[in-house]
């Protein structure tokens, strides 16, 4: 293991090398004019697949964006694990927002900057140098591995569900392997057991037939803006609840053991509010920010428009107001069920004097996983020697719709092994990866690998 | 006068070329890639005026666009008027919206659609044809003419104070006549005696420092477009009036006369929602839709933006979140009055969980304007002699703020002899003035001139 580790640190260059490489193809899977860089990027990771060992490397057709697919499986009688992981990001914008530009990987203050550094390239990334290491100087893995990163994440995932069914044998594995998370704080290494779903869907409000001049008709028909704002601020209570009928039903409620091991986690709330630039915090009263974000559902407005937003003034009563909205979910909501519930509400307090229309984009389930299970606890071991500090054990606020299909699908757990940051800005402009949580996770990596047979039994038990 | 009249006749083809022509200039004030189409539309005019046989042409800098002034003051002891058009129109998105090219002027079904042809290109190009004709028949004109075509009315007249100031010997006049406003209906010529004014404003609202991962933060902090929304919600309450202390303060109330007058007017609410496209209609409890768009002062949403209005889905937690009101005002409310007690109120209910600012980006007084002088008798008898009909007397919900300020800075009253019709899209996609109108426009134009002096003493009295 000595010799590994010591190839991690000679190799720490080129590693920055080749992440700057694969951070450089912009494959934000939600804009068709990226369909190309999506193609190119699935290619640069099975030319990484074949030069690191994997065999059986292959770039899979989709409805969409095509998955890539490799696999080892030169260790019988070890377990098999299913590494799963995304090469699509976010889109970009407002780009100028970006301190330095969104696909130019950049080195600052000890983070990589750019986007999909976090979520996901780079951790996907962590891996292939992990299995690379392994493979130079053991000639092979302590498991077997199959490898699965797709291309839809950022968009719902919406042709892997039918992928994983048309692909069951050849997926079939023992566990499967995320590492699309973030730590609990820089320094804090943690253990991520339970998701949040999400439901994401699009409001758009009609008033007159077109636009009109505001003057000559303003006050005389409800203007949609004003109408979907009155919709929008009516789904929250003075109290921060959600006000769509049956919306808490099945929310599974957090015990004491979970919210006494929450209030032990390095947490200030003041400290929190100060990194968020925020005065005062906001949200559903009678639980603390960690139970909001991590153990109870929202409702988050992502995008609004409607009527004049260039520069100067434009006097025009719009036609249309749309809104995107999203429902954080957790165990044991089900995410149709909220879309229509949300539906079903919005249409039934909608005024007369506006159309409103409710368009259900795409959702997925929340998870839980055994916290004492072979998986979790070989990632714990893992951990410890990567960072060299016990790991704690946390939830995320994020959604990862995958881990709900592995287990429907497949039926096996899923072990998340998170080296983000919670302030690694994902999904907004200066996204970025600590270089410490980088390396560390390379380490982490091979760790895993080699831990895990330690905590398996055949039929998947502790020893 | 037959003669005019045959040859306004026999040139409607050149004129509908050269309105073609005209229409073609994109000369959108608001937006700086169209400053040399600003340029291009002011030299456009003042050849057409050098053409006609107006004198002192000049192209005249601002501190924004030029205006384009000339003269003919051939008529001595007879009234002169000062007639004011802007040669400046809205943006044209969405564009996607437009049945034809917003700057290709079109002819369908009677009217002439295109940008700029009601709002008021068109109409500053009916009266270039009016003076023509009079001109070349005539070889002069009944009374004298000063012409001011502004290339800021779109952007609230920012520059037209200043100059208005610095030329008042050069535009003294006996009264003012603008075409810029619409007739009340399709075959009913009307003499609109009452603007409302208008306070535009914008409103940013900053949440969290910068985006967040929706799933990562959502429920902890105060999503600034439902911030937003909860404010803009808060300023109608259920009745549809206005909550802001002291807005309604100055209104001047409808009298039972000019209430009565407007019930006699051929109007049907059912039409107009229907005429609209709306089920039902919106507005302030007690007051008709006439009287709630022309004498009661209103508060619309013109715009809103803010997270990610792009294709597909982003789960994004905005930092911030904007959007763009405006009030129209009755008399005597004052627009710099409106905006201090909006923005001062919009301060006071913010929640501290955001921030909130709130800019003051332009406004202009309403205006009323006797009934009984002798400009608009003039009008009178000209609309009735070019259309074959009495003229109603209305008001207009629109703003034009220079009637304020002739009124202020020269003296002077306006009259307001609008071509337009109230569903011709000003403002919007398909914007059009119906060619009756426009022909009838240029009739009305000569007749104009010609009845001034036969209502006017040297006082500027009625005879």
């Amino acid at each position: 293991m000595e010799q590994v580790l010591n190839y991690l640190a000679q190799n720490r260059d080129r590693y920055l090398a080749e992440l700057k490489e694969f951070i450089a193809i912009p494959s934000v899977s939600s804009q068709s004019q990226h369909n190309a860089d999506m193609q190119k990027c699935a290619e640069w990771i099975s030319g990484q697949m074949n030069s690191i060992g994997m065999q059986n490397v292959q770039i899979m057709p989709t409805g969409g964006h095509p998955v890539v697919y490799s696999e080892w499986l030169g260790a019988p009688g070890k377990p098999t694990v299913l590494l799963y992981g995304h090469y699509d990001v976010q889109p970009v914008d407002p780009v100028n927002l970006w301190t330095t530009p969104p696909f130019e990987m950049t080195e600052r203050d000890g983070n990589l900057y750019a986007r999909g550094t976090a979520d996901d390239k780079g951790q996907v990334y962590i891996h292939l140098k992990g299995i690379e290491a392994l493979m130079k100087h053991n000639g092979g893995l302590p498991v077997n591995l199959k490898m699965l990163i797709e291309g839809e994440e950022e968009v719902g995932s919406a042709n892997l569900d039918k992928f994983v069914k048309a692909h069951k044998e050849l997926l079939k594995a023992d566990l499967v392997l995320i590492s699309d998370s973030s730590m609990f704080a820089k320094g804090v290494p943690s253990i991520c057991y339970s998701l949040r779903g999400l439901s994401y869907l699009e409001i758009e409000v009609t008033g007159a037939k077109s636009d009109l001049h505001s003057g000559s008709f303003g006050g005389s028909v409800h203007n949609p803006i004003q109408a979907l704002a009155e919709l929008i601020a009516s789904l929250h209570d003075k109290n921060g609840k959600i006000t769509i009928p049956g919306f808490y039903k099945d929310v599974r409620p957090l015990s004491k053991k979970e919210r006494d091991a929450f209030k032990k986690l390095p947490f200030s709330e003041k400290q929190y509010a100060k990194d968020l630039g925020v005065k005062q915090l906001y949200g559903e009263k009678g639980f603390s920010s960690l139970e909001r974000v991590w153990a109870r559902p929202t409702l988050e407005c992502n995008g609004i428009w409607g009527g004049y937003t260039g520069e100067g003034a434009k006097t025009v009563l719009p036609s249309k107001a749309f809104a995107k909205i999203s429902c954080r979910l957790v165990p044991d909501q089900k995410s149709d069920k909220i879309a229509k519930l949300v539906e079903k509400h919005l249409k039934k307090i909608a005024p007369k004097t506006i159309d409103i229309q409710v368009r259900n984009l795409h959702g997925g389930e929340a998870a839980i996983t055994p916290i004492e299970s072979p998986g979790v606890q070989a990632a714990v071991a893992a951990l410890e020697k990567g960072f060299g500090k016990k790991p704690l054990y946390q939830r995320e606020g994020g959604s990862i719709p995958i881990v709900v299909q592995f287990k429907e699908l497949l039926g096996i757990d899923t072990v998340l092994l998170g080296f983000g940051l919670p302030d690694e800005n994902a999904h907004a402009p200066n996204e970025f990866i600590n270089m410490d949580n980088f390396f560390g996770g390379i380490r982490t990596s091979v760790h895993f690998f080699n831990e895990l047979p330690n905590y398996w039994t055949t039929k998947g038990k502790k020893k």
